[in-house]
């Protein structure tokens, strides 16, 4: 995700204005507002010796995270055993197409956290019941006092697995173009384009009572 | 990224018009399909016995991926080893939030692949320049041909790694919500939010020149 190779500054970086900053990063302030602004992870994990990454639905809560096991029982078997599973959990956003007037220099500006760690399948049916709220809640906030709680049933049938945050970096890249100083008059355009996840309009399913307006936290997600 | 816990069909599927499809897919087409959609990937390999799982940028060039090494050099060095490196290439899309009138059947709809494999770094200097180049033009179609191709210092200091997409599985959800039929009648809004990536204007960088219209490729994002 970036046009450096090495971790040495690219002269352009020192002498124009248009410098770019990656960075890591382990504060907790920096790492939580990476993971609060989505709700999709990579989870990553060992089988048969071979790395396997799926991807899943998240929530944070304080320092831990919980991520739905629906991506299939078997892979994440390892975590209901009281070892637990070595995991590593990783939230991309990206926030910018980086184009330079040099291939080499095109970029992307981005943030993501990775977080190691050993997963354990949750099994208190008080903290599952938390957990799964909260991974609606991440999605969309205000949603889950606003629908049918799980039943026991439910509860007891959802896999979810839990990881604490504290082997956590985060990575970003902000800012503008690098350029080498003999290409800065290249007449190619140069800049950033910016991305972000845009919501469409709620579509409401035929079993919504007709009139019913969609919720307001659904347009606070625009 | 699923209501469901098994494999099975929830009775709502088999008897309401909203039944959604979770289905895995194994044919170049969709597989294509999905890779072509995007540009970030998650690359998991193992590192000292332990999952890591990094962000980075990819393309698409028949049935090969290949992937911008710029992740950091030692964790790749094994992709430079003759034998290459055991990876997990994961691609995913969220392409809506599916809001049920329960808890348990929240859900996303989403594309997802799956490539395992061995990857190996790339190291002959027209191949690099073929990768680098379409990894430009993955991000922003059309781009390559628009900015100063590699010279030999650059092309020779970027890491690529190629993966042959020969162990690649799809898995999407498309439709609707899933509800248990005691909670049709209940007063929530459900439906489905949709989600898609979105573009800002293009931002020029200084040292574009005034009056340099940016290019139709970069509309054609959007």
């Amino acid at each position: 995700m970036s046009d450096r190779t090495g971790g040495s500054y690219t002269r352009d970086e020192l002498t124009t204005p248009t410098r770019s900053k990656e960075r890591a990063a382990w504060d907790e302030e920096t790492v939580h507002a990476i993971l609060d602004a989505g709700y999709l992870c990579h989870l990553g994990f060992v089988r048969d010796g071979a790395p396997v990454v799926l991807p899943t639905l998240y929530a944070r809560v304080g320092d831990r995270l919980y991520l739905h096991g629906s991506t299939g029982s078997r892979p994440l078997r390892g975590a209901k055993d009281e070892r637990g599973l070595p995991v590593c959990v990783t939230v991309t956003h990206v926030d910018g197409l980086v184009l330079a007037k040099s291939a080499f220099h095109h970029s992307a500006n981005y943030r993501s956290v990775v977080a190691h760690g050993t997963a354990y399948q949750v099994t208190d049916p008080a903290e599952l019941r938390l957990a799964l709220d909260a991974i609606v809640d991440q999605v969309v906030p205000g949603r889950s006092a606003d629908c049918r709680p799980g039943n026991a049933k439910e509860v007891a049938a959802t896999a979810v697995i839990r990881l604490e945050l504290d082997r956590v970096s985060a990575k970003t890249r902000t800012g503008g173009v690098n350029e080498e100083p003999e290409d800065l008059d290249l007449p190619y355009w140069a800049g950033v384009v910016p991305v972000a996840p845009a919501y469409g309009p709620p579509a409401a399913s035929p079993h919504t009572a007709a009139g019913t307006e969609p919720p307001a936290y659904l347009s606070a997600l625009r």
